[in-house]
């Protein structure tokens, strides 16, 4: 047990004296916190990396996409994201029957972007590799956006994406 | 001290309890780890997340690209993980110069797999978007591969994909 003790202290002193280097050594650089996949939409959440990486797993795993297309520094996709994360009906959804990715740059493929590359956007991709164009939120200007008290909209359409799926496939 | 020593003993029983209950309370799922960019590759720097991402960033900074296609469950990968993380000389140049991005699935892009689609492999792209192909490491029957031992060779090819830059652009 004092052997473990030790070994956490040890552990302690070396982390602190690697957090304490920076500032002495490089005055330039704060201690990062290192960037998530989850970018904040669900912490608990497996995200895919890139588009390609999801296609991969939607169609491997026969579970439809969801794409989140935002900016870090766009209001709008915050607080859809901040209604998104703590929405648990959503995040269990999503953790079950989807795979997730979220991108805050556009991808190359122009399906992707059926009305124009605006955020914050969600689309559906199923397995076969469709884009589900015909899933859209209420705003008729902006068919794939939501706003944060969209929410039951949001998840109805995530259940057509999967009723979708066990009817055509 | 003795705080100290008994916080740590907390933390360790929180966490030991913690990675005890799954089983017995939530059977299915247990608390994950948000997944991180860097995936060990360095948690102090900033990954781009995607091919588009990391060259509309290289182009816009004009830096060098470096990406590294690795796997999570191939110990070669792993291995060269370890020593590219705590290689400072690299880590700081990398931080400093470069646009970074590691990928564990493949891009559409053909020419980021010059003699195949195997990892490690590390390649570099300048900010024209050309891959440089020519910048290798030692293994003819897998060029862009590296190995814990190649580091000063990788530190010397990041400054010859920063020399092109100068010399070039």
């Amino acid at each position: 047990m004092l052997k473990g003790i030790l070994a956490v202290l040890l552990v302690l002193v070396t982390l602190s004296s690697a957090m304490g280097k920076p500032e002495k050594t490089t005055p330039k650089k704060e201690k990062r916190i290192p960037q998530t996949l989850s970018r904040g939409w669900g912490d608990q959440l497996i995200w895919a990396q890139t588009y390609e990486e999801a296609l991969f797993w939607s169609r491997s795993k026969n579970k439809p996409l969801m794409i989140i297309f935002h900016l870090e520094d766009c209001p709008h996709s915050q607080a859809l994201k901040k209604a998104f994360a703590e929405d648990k009906d959503i995040q269990k959804l999503a953790d079950d029957d989807f795979v997730i990715l979220n991108l805050v740059y556009e991808t190359t493929d122009k399906h992707l972007s059926p009305d124009g590359q605006y955020v914050p956007r969600i689309l559906f991709v199923d397995p076969s590799m469709t884009v589900r164009a015909d899933i859209t939120g209420r705003y008729a200007n902006r068919l794939y956006a939501y706003e944060p008290a969209d929410m039951k909209l949001l998840l109805s359409n995530m259940q057509r994406a999967l009723k979708f799926l066990k009817t055509e496939l």
